[in-house]
């Protein structure tokens, strides 16, 4: 039983908590709790680690599983929850390629530029599973996927749907084009200058494009993109938040396609 | 000018920050930053506490006003965001009435039980303005709409969307008869036995009852409710993230309104 803070483990654990160049070298993430545990798959779990407190309760669910049993209080200096549910592993990173996500047929896609908020970006990939999302596509400067907070907010799907970042600026360029050769029309996200967004047809291939919280899309993107929708607002409000933005347009989309069936 | 985290004001704002109780008692709450400063009406601002750092970089703002400069360590430890950006006001909570609320022509309005994530309720009456909502409806054991972390991110909409809290178990009762006289359809957002959201016409008076985070509309308020709503989910999904749900709704709501319009 692990009973210090200090051993190795748990400053390792805690790494891979604070650090996502730490994440990204090891390509490693932790999830907490029973639930995430239980959505897991097998295959990906590298370490897990039990609170003395919670290793009979969970007798069960570890049966067949190694696993390390830490102190209470250990497993909680390893956790980034406050009040940690008793068990934490060490998984590995679900591997995708952006040719696993563009070769569907009629693809509803996200395209996220530069989205900061972890709570948003883990809402956004949670409400995407719901709505039919076939993938999310991420530029470099989104906030990590694997980040504790994200991770939680995704309430699982993190190990459903399918995402890629782009690693270099130019490969946003020809994200476009791919998805323009492949007939995936690009929907922008804008106040200005769109056409709301039920105006549209969004059964056959379809990207929505959105941007970061505080400033919308760049004019790059912007540029990119082919159509632009606006979601319309009353009141004096700015703007709506990047995840409830998100969730309208994918699930007018997948209004749109549900009823489209025979 | 306050230069000590001791002095009365201090302890004063620092409690209404904290304190449903405080807030609930002097009918005050406290608004933090300059965007937000701008979305309050005046006639409701009874304090304002200006950092000597951004004193003379919001004369044009402040114009008119009667203000308190604080050393910008003290007005710090009065804010409860943690890089606060020099202003803070003592405000009166602006007061509904039910009957305020119903009497609006083919209403669209929000009935929320229970619900307890201060960034949901927030988000929820953002997006509930964009959306053309004409009412919030709280029950008692809902988290306080004065709590700084709603306040946030209601991004103003806390000033211009009218809401009441249910004071008593019974009233909660007596509000779904009131609804149903004045035949307002009231529609339970259930993951059960429900229809799909978008197979309902909501042109005319519509109440979307939505739940607590965890556990949904209680077996009383679906008891209560006329009609029940699902919204449906591909994947594995277990539930929709609450703020996300209502803006669904909501904006399918104000869809279906906007194109009845000639």
């Amino acid at each position: 039983m692990i009973t210090s803070t200090s051993n190795p483990s748990v400053k390792w654990v805690q790494s891979l908590n604070k650090k996502a160049k730490t994440r990204r070298e090891e390509k490693l993430f932790n999830i907490e709790g029973t639930r995430l545990f239980s959505e897991t798959p097998k295959e990906l779990i590298q370490e897990i680690f039990v609170s003395e407190n919670v290793e009979n309760t969970l007798k069960e669910e570890l049966s067949g599983d190694n696993y390390q049993v830490v102190s209470a209080n250990v497993l909680e200096a390893m956790c980034d929850t406050k009040t940690p549910q008793g068990i934490l592993c060490v998984v590995r990173q679900p591997k995708y390629e952006l040719s696993d996500i563009l070769q569907q047929e009629n693809p509803l896609l996200l395209v996220l530029e530069d989205l900061q908020d972890p709570g948003n970006l883990g809402t956004i990939m949670r409400t995407a599973e719901g709505a039919g999302v076939t993938g999310i596509i991420l530029t470099k400067g989104c906030v990590d996927m694997y980040n504790p907070k994200v991770v939680r907010a995704t309430m699982g799907a993190i190990f459903r749907m399918p995402f890629v970042y782009l690693e270099k600026e130019e490969e946003f360029e020809r994200l476009f084009s791919i998805l323009r050769e492949k007939n995936i029309t690009t929907y922008g996200a804008a106040l200005q200058e769109s056409k709301d967004y039920d105006l549209y047809s969004y059964v056959e291939g379809t990207a929505f494009c959105i941007g970061n919280e505080g400033n919308g899309l760049s004019d790059k993107a912007l540029n990119l993109c082919e159509k632009y929708v606006k979601i319309p607002m009353c009141g004096q409000l700015e703007s709506l938040n990047a995840a409830v933005a998100a969730a309208i347009l994918d699930y007018e989309a997948f209004r749109q396609r549900r009823n489209k069936k025979p």
